[in-house]
C-alpha cells in the first residue's frame, strides 16, 4: 500500500472551480478497484492550499489512476489554476496494514 | 470533520522505537468513538520523517483524543526522540463528507 500527498497551491480566483474539479475527480477515483482513500483537504488558515491524500493498494494501482479519463480530465482542467507546480510526496503506510480497516 | 497532519522528524537512532510507540497509539486511537482515521506514514526517501494523519468527526472528538492515556503515553514516550518539534497542520475535509464512506 502506498500513500501520496499531492500539495496544491491554487490561485485565489480559481479556488471554487478547483474544488469542483477535485470533487468530480474524487467521486470517480474512489471507484477504482485499487483505491483505498482519496481525500480532498483544504488547509485551515490558507484556503488556497489543498492536499489530495491518495492511498492505493499497490504501485500498479497508483499508476493505473494516471491512465484514467477522470485523472487526465482533472489534470488538464486545473493546470492553469495552480499558483505554483503541485508537489507529490510518497509515503509508506505503517498503519493500518489491514485493508479491511481502511 | 477535521484532519490534522502531524509532521514528525525523528532522530535516526530512535526510528524503530518511535514506530513501535506510534503503532501502540494507533491501535488505541482508532477505537475512540469520534476517530475516523489514524494513519501512520513514513516518507519514502527519508525514513526519519513521519506523518500522522488524524481524522476526527468533530473538534470535540479531536480534543478528547488529547485527554486519553494512550495519547499522553505516546507524547511523553516519544518526546526525546524528535529531532525537532513536531508540527500539526489542520485541514478542512471537502471529500468524503459521508462518514460511512471513510
Amino acid at each position: 500500500m502506498i500513500v501520496t500527498f499531492v500539495h496544491v497551491w491554487v490561485k485565489p480566483e480559481n479556488i471554487d472551480e478547483f474544488i469542483k474539479a477535485c470533487k468530480a475527480n474524487h467521486y470517480e477515483s474512489v471507484k477504482e478497484p485499487g483505491n483505498l482513500r482519496f481525500d480532498l483537504l483544504q488547509e485551515e488558515g490558507d484556503p488556497s492550499k489543498f492536499v489530495l491524500y491518495e492511498a492505493y493498494e499497490s504501485e500498479e494501482a497508483a499508476k493505473a489512476h494516471k491512465d484514467t479519463l477522470h485523472y487526465q480530465t482533472w489534470r488538464d482542467t486545473v493546470a492553469n489554476w495552480m499558483a505554483s507546480p503541485r508537489k507529490g510526496i510518497k509515503h509508506k503506510i505503517l498503519c493500518p496494514l489491514d485493508k479491511l480497516k481502511w
